[in-house]
């Protein structure tokens, strides 16, 4: 079958049974009431829900073969917990297991690769898995029965709460918890700051272990996860490398390409007439986004206008306009540094959300549904606005889903920012490879050869007024497409066998697009 | 049938089947995975929850007669949005609700009674229902098919988990909130403090309304119940008293009996090898409360050591004992008055908390259950320990069983403190007229005429030790009690008729006593 944006789609891989991608704002109310798996126990008979090693609290949850476990990624590329906990596992000689973390990041020492060689898992469902793993599954170097399963974070809560995704144990990492549970990541040697993709694993996984390096007087304070929903505390001897978790505020990029990218996006959100007092938006991290966070503060300065909110993955620069009075909230569904970890604690604006809140498009209405501006990231975009986030220009696992495909559907005005050119690969092509974010939900493209407004998107006229009347040009983005292939030459296509490894679902949970085995 | 304090029970009273008390610590964990009510739903199409009036939001929330409804009670005798909901309700012709509210406290112009009599409401479960309601439910002024329920605090997220309590519609008052449902009690000129008993509402209704009287701009800021739980927002002029919501800080009692008991009390705790650095406690409101606070403060100020937490209802004279650096964290899961309600956004270690986490016995533990010292009221104390909370010398309905029973059986040293007699009433008595607390949960009572310690409670012989090292004196309960009846003589006993009005529901959701019709 074919879905809305066109892709060719099997109608069931193992057992996974394809919906097809219908279009954004089609997405029914269609499950009944939310299903947790959250199992109640009685207080532990010892007083403490501390247990001596990782294998005693695996024990304890009664994890058995072909088991859910989950992780959040709040830890990013530092994360030590992962690696110790499947370890543990395989250990116990526990098989099968479905691993269902918010992300795989990219950890290595093990690698996630090692485990589901060894049997240990056999089903993998995630926001992304890029790097080792990702590659593995694309290539073939590793063949699993059910497809990889790809959501975006606002897919993910719904996955769990529908009873799609059951959680049997949740193992969530803390840099400080107490014996009985209460665990924060803002605080302590490895604070990750937000733990915002933990709160919806702990409301609804049977059995929750909370894993951490600092164990505090009872009870910790700040709390982010509750007591109430923990089973089991294990302290471990690290649960993450600091410079890998939260390193400095990333410093102003000086690559003009760069600059001028963020320049050309400030200047646009600028020119939008929602660029006013009590306006929100979400930038982002990495240097593109925390050049426009910067540029976007200095115009506020000028034109002397606050924002209500900041959202999402928070980066020091965000944190540093806050303190300047020119955000009255900043709600943290990560924090992407050091600074940004340890502000949710110093400061009573910047505050920890929960994913589901952010992003999931059946939590009651999220955050990100009441964005003006969303500024996302990409590898390609396609004549028709597709954006893909996944997968580089040899077919390989390069990204994560993240949250762009649902702040593109949630924010009034989405802007994807990204140059024309990778080295000598076209970011703006004929159709993305991987589709990840439809067009329709896409307003504009800004690359260092102009800007190009998506047509077919409901703020349209209201853009292209703005825009002009601010004297900024555009240009089409046929012309980027062109120009890119003018420079870089057209790519060798990605030869595919028809072999689907992985779905890519939207944030309703339907399938946008499949990714198949690579041909070698 | 006979339950495991002596009461006899009915085995159904009319569609309530009755599940007899087996005495304390024997609780299972009876039921499976958690059951939420919740509806996830898409984000309003209008961009916007608020709606203009009570009935829109009733209309709305597709509230029919026979459904369930729940208020929280944190606004107390303040609250103006039981009544004005219901009125809503009236107007709109719905009848036959269950009413759910945590409790229900004594408010006026409407009552609840009015309510019943007209149809509106056939059911009702709470905590408590003091004063005009629970009169006319005991005295046969109104008539229900049902029993009513009560429900100690740690009883309502058990039964709503559970299932046994699904509340289609919550109606949630809050002292600010914006226009998307993020609300608080922090802020606002009716800040009620602490929502606890609002969060186990907000997670598991099919539908919740907030109800404010104070919208801010968005996003709320704190939020204390998050959108992603909220369906519609109302505005109306006013849900509340301010001076009965939260009157300023009570002074210390110049009552020399009230101060006396107190002075006893604060002599035992700190007689009690468990007072040392790292100690917890929860003493409550009112004037004894509020008394053995302040001196259990003088003597922490003496020894130089500090709680580690501080729990449950909070009043000014704990914020006090924070502020002097004597408590790490106070965990309020209600705010007594305007210093505690407004100290929860002043200061890091002031946190609000779920009145799940606080009491719920299936919450995978909860924080009362790690308390060293809880401080009871009680209306009538038994030679068995066991107390009545609920009703008065004439039967009549003077309380709600609040968090005392939970509190008696978490603690490790439970004190129940209650002048020997008041006016021509004997507080301790051969056998309660209804009883609320098992006797085996209760260390010791404390009078102006003496401490009693209770020989059948697990730490009677280290609080025996505790005491006589520091010179304390104690006498028996049987001494107490007839010394109470030497001064005010033997009361004539209440009498009832068959017809069983409302059950009372020990915390693991059996049942510990029964109410029955007054005669008249």
């Amino acid at each position: 079958m074919i879905n809305a944006v066109g892709r060719e789609l099997p109608e069931k891989i193992g057992s996974y049974v394809v919906k097809p991608f219908l279009g954004t704002g089609l997405a029914k109310d269609d499950y009944g009431p939310v299903v947790s798996n959250r199992r109640p126990t009685l207080k532990p008979a010892s007083g403490t829900k501390l247990v001596a090693t990782l294998e005693d609290a695996i024990k304890a949850s009664g994890l058995q073969d072909g088991m859910t476990i989950s992780f959040h990624h709040c830890f990013r590329e530092g994360d030590k917990i992962i690696g110790q906990v499947l370890t543990a596992i395989r250990n116990l000689g526990i098989k099968n297991l479905r691993f269902a973390p918010s992300a795989v990041v990219n950890v290595k020492n093990p690698s996630v690769v090692e485990f589901v060689k060894d049997g240990t898992i056999s089903r993998i469902e995630a926001s992304g898995i890029r790097g080792e793993l990702g590659d593995a599954v694309i290539n073939g170097d590793i063949e699993l029965d059910e497809p990889v399963i790809l959501r975006p974070h606002g897919a993910r809560p719904r996955a769990i709460e529908s009873g799609d995704l059951k959680i049997d144990v949740a193992f969530l990492g803390a840099s400080a918890a107490d014996e009985y549970g209460n665990a924060t990541g803002q605080v302590g040697p490895n604070a990750c700051g937000s733990m915002g993709y933990a709160f919806v694993d702990a409301l609804n996984a049977a059995k929750v272990v909370i894993v951490t390096d600092n164990l505090v007087d009872y009870p910790c304070c700040p709390i982010s996860i509750s007591q109430q929903y923990v089973d089991f505390v294990v302290k471990v001897d690290e649960i993450g490398d600091p410079a890998k978790i939260g390193a400095g505020a990333a410093r102003m990029t000086k690559n003009p390409r760069d600059l001028m990218i963020a320049q050309y996006t400030a200047n646009a959100i600028a020119a939008s007439r929602r660029f006013k007092d009590g306006f929100s938006f979400q930038t982002g991290a990495g240097a593109i986004p925390i050049a426009i966070t910067n540029f976007l503060a200095e115009k506020m300065e000028e034109r002397e206008i606050k924002a209500s909110f900041a959202l999402g993955g928070i980066p020091a620069a965000i944190i540093d306009m806050y303190e300047k009075g020119l955000v009255r909230v900043v709600a943290c569904s990560q924090s992407f540094d050091a600074v940004a970890a340890k502000a949710i604690a110093a400061n009573p604006g910047v505050i920890e959300i929960d994913n589901a809140v952010y992003s999931n498009i059946y939590a009651k209405g999220c955050m990100l549904d009441r964005l003006n501006f969303g500024v996302l990231g990409a590898l390609e975009i396609d004549t028709d606005f597709n954006i893909n986030i996944l997968t580089g220009s040899s077919g390989e696992m390069m990204g994560g889903l993240g949250g762009g495909p649902d702040v593109a559907d949630g924010a009034d005005i989405s802007v994807v920012t990204l140059p024309l050119v990778r080295g000598r690969t076209p970011s703006v092509v004929p159709k993305v490879f991987t589709l990840c974010t439809p067009g329709s939900s896409v307003a504009m493209v800004v690359t260092e050869a102009g800007i190009a407004l998506n047509p077919a998107h409901k703020r349209y006229e209201e853009l292209k007024e703005d825009l002009a009347a601010a004297g900024i040009k555009t240009v089409t983005i046929e012309y980027l497409c062109e120009l890119a292939r003018s420079i870089v030459g057209t790519p060798k296509p990605i030869e595919t066998t028809d072999r689907v490894v992985a779905v890519v679902e939207y944030r309703d949970g339907t399938v946008i697009d499949v990714i198949r085995h690579l041909k070698r």
